[in-house]
């Protein structure tokens, strides 16, 4: 009951060479929240439109998710088409439909306002700085961004970093925000912008964190079966902040063990197209993947 | 002394953000016997021109590298140019003079022919075929291949791998010798082709090896300053196949050992134009960057 996350609910209509789905159940909050719920109950803040199915908030409020600052306004739910070419790397963004999600002014409800660790999955800065103004001394605010931002918001985004502990981003958007080719040398230069510590997460390639006090690298956990990628960012980011609330505090050793969780529970994501896979996993299925990753980085 | 490697001294001509060098020692053979001779006292066999530098062979003799079988033919050593982009990820090969290496018949001197742990470097497969047949049973041989001969020489290439023991090759190579784009699928349809043990490198993003016996994998150590990355792939050889000759036996932990030796031989590699920064390295060197790779990599 200390995990937060603001970000967004999103009906999403995909395409890979797996498959496809029309409208299925997506946005950054949402894989966040399933992900996290596997370590520990978060409450999620996102708005969403009239059409939001009642099945969705159910199965979100069955997993332990704390529903009550998902606001209902006029309209529709945020929509994102997206195709993946059969590398998987490369991404075409179909459509894009803001619908509710183009005011959101997000409201923390005043009970969640002093939870300890908070996630600012991907939105503008300015939105995710007017969910920081209401909180109450949070302890360890992680935060996501994307290239658009860094393309248009920068100003906003450099602002919100000298707030933030953490910044969660993946190797393209650290090369863009940097300008450094060298990924280590750009996670350093993202230090030097403000957060503690920045994640850094490659995909396929795995994940590695560096801050003052942790440097640790991990590869990906080996799926040879990847049905969808959507989501993997938010799902490891889900599976890192909720260790982290688990364990109840931030320091090198519980920031290993949630680079584990991350990675662990990102691979689950990627086997199904929206929650199909994740959704139904148990953390048994969790521990069992993080031993078996642990096992192939021992020597 | 129980390590032989056949493959290629050359001449390189190499341009990168952070400088250039013309005619410095290079060759897949040459890096590897450097990277080796770490851990022991490599065999090498090649062929050089009468233009081969005595202080270069001197300096590979005052590694313990055994040059018997290195051939010195009539007309010029090979030559190799490359520039990289600073992006280092895209190479441009400026030009190619084979030389001396045209018409390469490797003659493994009956000294080392019952060498356990062999290396065929990077050569056309037929090449690689003609030294394996003069070989007095090799206990663990590992060859290297690159896009050219998949593209060329591809049924040569298949005959070499139900020959040998070990694969080591990149993920580009990987992809376009089995037409799988992911990388764990690739490496088991290496398997198939006759390997028990595939080795893929990912350059800045680490390695893993994949076997019935063994699946481990590694980030790369974090290098922030490359100068040069030709010869790291070599290097990585050089490491693994030192490390498994030192350790005189193939088994999960020996193999798991020698994937972190070939991840910190090649750091060292990089970090200088041909061997500038690794023939200066000693065995304690290696040992501590070694310590600090699995600090890194535990939880």
């Amino acid at each position: 009951m200390n995990l937060l996350v603001i970000g967004t609910l999103a009906y999403d209509t995909v395409e890979t060479v797996a498959g496809s789905r029309e409208d299925a159940l997506g946005g950054s909050a949402m894989y966040f929240s399933v992900a996290s719920s596997l370590y520990t109950k978060p409450a999620l803040v996102g708005v969403v439109g009239t059409d939001f199915r009642a099945e969705d908030r159910a199965m979100l409020e069955g997993k332990g998710v704390d529903c009550t600052g998902v606001e209902v306004a006029e309209g529709k739910t945020f929509r994102w088409g997206g195709r993946y070419e059969p590398d998987w790397n490369t991404r075409h963004t179909t459509f894009t439909e803001l619908n509710v999600f183009e005011h959101f002014d997000p409201k923390v409800p005043e009970e969640v306002q002093a939870r300890p660790f908070v996630f600012l999955a991907n939105a503008a800065p300015a939105v995710q700085a007017k969910a920081l103004d209401q909180l109450q001394g949070p302890s360890f605010v992680v935060a996501d961004t994307m290239n658009l931002w860094i393309d248009i918001a920068l100003d906003d985004l450099k602002g919100l970093l000298r707030r933030v502990d953490g910044l969660i981003l993946n190797d393209e958007e650290a090369r863009m925000l940097t300008g450094e080719s060298n990924l280590i040398r750009a996670a350093q230069a993202v230090m030097g912008m403000g957060p503690r510590y920045v994640i850094l997460k490659k995909g396929e390639h795995g994940a590695f964190i560096m801050g003052d006090d942790v440097h640790f690298a991990l590869p990906a956990y080996p799926v040879d079966g990847v049905v969808d990628p959507t989501g993997a960012g938010d799902c490891f980011a889900g599976g890192f902040m909720g260790s982290i609330a688990e364990a109840g505090e931030v320091n090198p050793a519980t920031l290993r063990r949630a680079m584990v969780h991350g990675t662990v529970t990102a691979s689950f994501c990627v086997q199904g197209f929206s929650v199909e896979d994740l959704g139904g996993r148990t953390r048994t299925d969790v521990d069992a993947r993080y031993d078996e990753l642990l096992s192939i980085v021992t020597v």
